[in-house]
């Protein structure tokens, strides 16, 4: 099975009940978030933040004393409370349900752990046929408390707030599971990439069905929107990232698009793949702050007029997500204040000449830990007014 | 002092002795690195690794065995014996002084250490003006033993080798002052830089001397060439290197010219500064794996193009270096031919394209440190093949 013909073929695995998926999301048509991705005016820049929830946050860090990462992903009131507590906080326009990447992993039967200021740590590390083939494929049962977590959010959110669910793309979920933990070159995992492709694109096979069905879980329990995170993308090459990466994102995106709720895609350093991510076939794209959001549009346009010559315009362009540096929270408010101006001036270009549908405002990056929640706070503030 | 003004105007720092160094330069005109760096066709296609003296090799851990980094990099033998191990072991075109980008610091009686597993760590962090003004220029005499282990080293290169000499640049030696350490995210660094743009244009200013002292002796205990390292220059935006960076590294580049030999610029992640990266002066821009060399070349000339619209075409360009992924050196032997045959071809395409001068064969980041060393001897016999 070359990555060419990569397709879910498994109809079957996938239940996709989507007028159960409508029922259940609560967010108005005209939520801020929801109108900047059809390329409308929203009534404000819509905005959220990468990590918002999380430790920045006084609240957060009691919420989790003393309980471990992955519990607390796996407890539908604490998952609830910290995907709230943001929102409450900075008045966002968008809760990102609070979870991890090895989530699904975990919840299916794989022997890993999140390790304190480490990261996710795989038991046994997969590189053989044999471990793949040992995989399990999340069942949706094994997800019933995230999907109830996401029902006490969509309790509390207000209509103009939607819900975005969340899900590691299978190249970063395979980089963990490969090097059996965080990697900061990531050399076990391109080496098996290259040296072994047939077990490389084995791996990914396995692990797009527990991904689809992880945001299928999200998407029927209700969330308004999904972002497909690809964290560790930006350390391909684009020739790397099409062969070994793309056609799983895309087979992601495609069982997820009957849904009809935004998709965004996202990763860290992509500066040299923005086209490539774009076409594997997200509705928003996420900008690393490296990159002026008004270039990022054009990369983008010009891969997709490139791979999609026939399209119409407007299929020829994507919505942005981005792009403040995190640090920028660091420099005080008018540093903060004069950023912001300059990225909303930057994608309002974007937007203007065509190259893109919309501006969902957020940072190129996560939060970080040591961020003072106040200054997040300001830099909402001023992105409202922008 | 805004960033605009700044030059070296304290010539007198600067007791430059050209004809000093270069009668103790001992490698040939015909050297492969020089030709290739000139435009001339070499003899072979020129190697060496960043990292190539370090962990990788079982004789290198053997003379750093109770040896502090710090204690290494000042001890005349040692420096000479760790520098030539790569190049005896891999028939190297190029021997890269074993140093750090510290040790002009500790030269001039900074307090700080290497600490291993984590990096320099510096005892007072450098934030503000009373601490900028204490800092110390290093004085010629405080780096004797560098140069007496260049003169060692001189001793045993033959003649189509070359000696590269090395600083880190001001922007990554100010990142480890101001954090106190390695940062993950330079949060502190770029919160002084945004916030208190004179405090960081101060400390800018007084790491410049350092650093080109620091070139300058080895320079003139006969290095052939040198090597100015960005190493984080990667985690800042185009816009933010022009102002808070590019005139420093040019300033540095402009010191060294008159010397009239090859001065190579390299940063990790660096795809979107190439233009700006070659534009502060080098004759070689280092080129991270990311980015193909033949896109490489068209940002460099696409860039040289707009800020020196009325140079000569031969002025347009520079030579490239670069630019082998390292974790290519786990996946075997044909997979790092494969590879070195893409690149060499991707080279020698902005070449005859007449958008590169040449082309220096080395990794898009150092040796990882687990890295067999005969897949690195394979690698050079792959190159001089090509």
């Amino acid at each position: 099975m070359t990555a060419e013909k990569f397709a879910l073929e498994s109809a079957d695995l996938f239940a996709t009940d989507t007028e159960a998926a409508r029922q259940k999301r609560r967010a108005s048509v005209d939520a801020p978030l929801l109108a900047a991705v059809r390329g409308e005016k929203p009534s404000r820049r819509p905005m959220w933040m990468m990590r918002q929830a999380g430790r920045s946050l006084p609240e957060y860090r009691e919420v989790r004393a003393n309980v471990p990462m992955l519990d607390a992903c796996f407890d539908d009131e604490r998952v609830a409370e910290i995907t709230m507590q943001p929102v409450r906080r900075h008045d966002a326009d968008a809760a990102i349900l609070f979870s991890d990447i090895v989530v699904p992993l975990k919840a299916a039967g794989v022997d890993l752990d999140i390790v304190p200021g480490r990261g996710p740590v795989v038991a046994q590390p997969v590189q053989t046929m044999e471990a793949i083939a040992q995989l399990p494929t999340v069942e949706r049962e094994q997800l019933a408390n995230i999907e109830k977590g996401i029902g006490h959010v969509l309790e509390e959110l207000r209509d103009d707030q939607v819900l975005i669910g969340f899900a590691g793309a299978p190249f970063t979920v395979a980089s963990y599971l490969v090097e059996g933990g965080p990697s900061k070159n990531h050399e076990v995992t391109k080496s098996l990439m290259y040296s072994q492709p047939e077990t490389w694109h084995a791996l990914m096979r396995a692990l797009t069905p527990t991904i689809v069905r992880f945001l299928q879980a999200q998407i029927e329990a209700g969330v308004d929107a999904v972002q497909l995170f690809d964290s560790w993308a930006g350390y391909l090459t684009s020739r790397d990232y099409r062969e070994f990466v793309a056609p799983y994102s895309h087979a992601i995106f495609e069982a997820i698009r009957p849904y009809e709720i935004p998709m965004i895609h996202f990763g860290v350093g992509t500066g040299e793949l923005l086209g490539d991510m774009a076409v594997a076939g997200p509705d928003v794209v996420g900008v690393d702050w490296r990159v002026p959001m008004d270039s990022a549009a054009a990369r983008i346009r010009a891969a997709l007029d490139h791979h999609r010559p026939d399209a119409k315009p407007e299929d020829k362009i994507k919505a942005l997500q981005g792009n403040l540096d995190p640090a920028v929270l660091f420099a005080g408010d008018d540093v903060i204040a004069a950023h912001v101006k300059r990225i909303a001036a930057e994608a309002d270009r974007a937007i203007d000449r065509g190259q893109a549908k919309g501006h969902i405002f957020n940072l190129g990056h996560g939060v970080l830990p040591t961020t003072d929640p106040d200054a997040i706070t300001r830099a909402f503030e001023e992105v409202h007014k922008s």
